[in-house]
């Protein structure tokens, strides 16, 4: 496949294009960042690397990272973790504190907000410190030692997340929830702090291109079937609301993050990072997602 | 691919197998339904066939019926079609009401009843005689004249389905329906009374195997594009609300039926039909589920 | 108590105040009334009156004609009657829908649609002739032999109401409804579409200011136990969303209709009835609703 | 009234009436009191006194202290307080999260939880000291000095109360909430930690059923016109999801409090304090609902 051509083109069309999202102001420390900033990396299973405009620079993981904890969770747990969690996709973002009580403090599915604190909270039941174990797992299987949190948006996002408050203040009263929810809550936000640039991003990702065994360390992150499964639930769970859209015009697992990032997997073929800060409405990157629209047509590339 | 060996497998353990699900009543036509009836039938896109048990009798399609009426309606159309009817799993069966007042009569994709209503709707305003040209159509591409409706069933339902009839007053209500209820209606229950063989059912479903066009026909039913959205689609909203789980466990592409009967799809290579019709609690063949779920983990077939 | 001096000052101020409410327009019969029409008339249990405006003007009574089929319902079939609707009001009116599926097809209270769709039903399961009969039953024991229905407007609601269609059928679909659909809706709408004026009206319902026995023709609509029952009903349920906040500023049982007319009981002392077309955005008469807070402001009356 | 003769047949009947109800456990605190205690006590506006059982006993307020937060709010904040507050009965208790994220965290009443907290946050703005002044004002207007909190209560219910820690963060994301969380959730749990005995409890409300101003002391704790607001606000939410059932077979406004008490307002009359520790489905006292239908059925007692 030629990529480079592909690139290319991008890089032509995109960066000018003009942009109707928005960068987010709830969170401080992110409403600060560059709106121009525009980054891609795509890495195959077989190690050919493509990227451009600001793919080495670090950004803010957000709900991206949720895949790894999961990955952690899952590989620890088995198929006890879905005792807690589900692996359905949530509907519409209006009903997600209803569900949770329609549904007495059982998430969805981990990759919304309150399947991911239960995610953070069987961590920190499994881990004596998870904050620090957690960025081990991520730093030992990637090769990549440079990995780490940004401790000022940690903080950040703690003094404003009160509906994630009220999430898992539900799930305690459903008994869900089983650590202090301080303590959760914190190794939460410590978890969305994760930075990475968009070449770090794809290849900390190409384990679940590669059947669950990273193609660089040959660490097997987590076994076939297991990589197999959260690439399914990424594909149904991975774009809040808009998991249909990006399922339909893209045809990939993925996830996307408030900061602007998406990740997605072609299983067998490659990984890829792009990050852009404007989100459109449902909170996703607007040209991240209009280049992956761009990309997977372009190259007849998709799952389907 | 052994597909012959792991149906020796399916056939010597399946049947057999207890099942604790049951066959609903609420269709007097569909009640009086032997459940031990088992039948299986694969057919690749290079034109191989396996078969099992009961797979040359009819049953019922119903809900299946619908992916066929979305392909002639998203094939006439086009992305039109996309303003009245949404491409997003819908959450638990227990919202489907409220998020049809929610979003103002517009259903969250085309695979639930309120969603196949407006289909139907859509083809009612588009073709003269929409019962005989479907139908027509169905035939034509498939190369199969056998194909027809079973009009005891769909009288038997049209009996008693208010629930149906709540969903398109509501829609009605909100401008989303533009004809006359009762024929809508009526259509719907044709449609919904379609009846193949599991042999019938794979042939006619290999064109979401094969970017479109019918393997056998050459015809193209809808373009590759399209296809690849229906089968997008298919994933994320096949199975009510078990679509993630049929993701996680068996990962392709598939609908299922309350005759009992499953079609699932594997892009460029097969598409496959089962049918049981004792049905889990989520509305689904248990029997129907477990196969999938059993050939899929065997041939380590699946998109993801 | 003086209310002719206050009848005066309402003369004097309310007709020319301004109105920012709308005369709704889903019903065409209805949409074709002078919103300048205002009319009142208060009736006391002693056969004092006091009327001013277009008092004696007929007007459709719509919503408020659920509280006779009510008493009639509750006559005729005692507690058996709360087996099919509840005595609770009903929160928003977004949540009509949801809390009829909610709660398995049984209506919160018997003054909203699906309430008094239930209410219809069960007439219609009593009587020979509920169009005939239930008009009898109020003309009879009013002594009032004028009052009719009008049959344009039963026929105009008919053609738009689709959510009261939908309301019905998911009853249906509960088992809550025993009749035919299209007879009970039928009767609904002739029940809508009956006409009195202010006069009539306050004189109609002077039987639940007087422990259930109508004044002026001695008969015993109701035992006083119901009559008491029924305002409490009317207390709690009689203004949709807006219930608080009569019950609040007002502080009498009522009821009002989209037809601009509103009857509010004072027990053992007077009904009033208050008529004009402009609704505020919760459906209920704006001037109306004004009207009578500045009324029981003045004279300190209220159950409270 | 021969109130007398009343409490004797009581005393008769319902203390060894077989009673279905259970105590709540989920407070340690309240989980330990004694299931058979039963106390009344009827104060009138003139002075007259009725007692029967365990009158004279403290118990637990919990929400029924929420209508004194409620009185001093209102006298305090005027009409600015409806801004942050409504007076519409709430519907079912399941919908309490979702109205109050649906309605952007106004809570449909201040007797429910959310509003009771709301008020708290008005208090805890207004006041220095809230706990102080808040129990100086209550035991000013009433003339008695021993009532008082009970800080055991208060600390259990800190522990287990998640559900309200929920309701307070949520409505802090939507900016309802001005004061530190920590602070006003304090605040709550000493309010329902209130203890008073039937007799005291009938004493201080006995301003409500005359005008606002206690008929002992002569102090006029709040206007006759908000006295009125206030009743309509018990009578409308003061009973959760079983406000429709009160009104419709007590008729009088009143509170509950899963203490097992239950205060009843008759305007222009009386006061009446309950208290029996088994609460129904509904988180009300059984016998304490029981007795309040027995009494009104008896006296013709009724705001109807």
């Amino acid at each position: 496949m030629n990529y480079k051509k592909i690139f290319t083109e991008i890089e032509n069309e995109f960066p000018k294009m003009e942009d109707p999202g928005r960068v987010p102001s709830y969170i401080p420390e992110l409403g600060s960042i560059d709106p121009e900033k525009f980054g891609i990396h795509l890495a195959t299973v077989t190690n050919r690397n493509y990227s451009l405009g600001d793919s080495d620079e670090k950004f803010s993981l957000q709900s991206i990272a949720k895949v790894l904890a999961l990955t952690l969770a899952f590989k620890l747990e088995d198929e006890n973790l879905w005792n807690r969690v589900g692996v359905e996709p949530s509907g519409t973002p209006f009903n997600s504190l209803v569900q949770l009580d329609f549904e007495k403090g059982v998430p969805r599915n981990p990759l919304i907000n309150a399947g991911a604190l239960v995610i953070c909270d069987v961590l920190v039941s499994r881990l004596k410190n998870p904050r620090h174990e957690f960025l081990e797992f991520v730093r030992n299987f990637s090769g990549n030692p440079n990995i780490d949190y940004n401790m000022k948006v940690a903080e950040s996002e703690k003094q404003t997340s009160h509906r994630n408050a009220a999430l898992i203040n539900l799930m305690k009263d459903y008994g869900n929830i089983k650590n202090d929810i301080g303590i959760v809550l914190d190794f939460y936000f410590n978890l969305c702090s994760l930075e990475m640039t968009c070449k770090e991003l794809a290849h900390v990702f190409l384990f679940l291109a590669a059947h669950g065994t990273h193609p660089k360390t040959k660490i097997e992150v987590i076994s076939g079937s297991k990589a197999k499964r959260i690439n399914a639930i990424m594909l149904l769970c991975g774009f809040y609301d808009e998991a249909g859209e990006f399922s339909f015009k893209v045809g990939l697992p993925g996830k996307s993050g408030v900061g602007g990032g998406i990740i997605a997997v072609h299983p067998e073929q490659y990984s890829i990072a792009v990050w852009s800060p404007r989100l459109n409405k449902k909170g996703n990157s607007y040209k991240g997602m209009k280049v992956l629209e761009f990309l997977t047509d372009r190259t007849q590339s998709s799952i389907f």
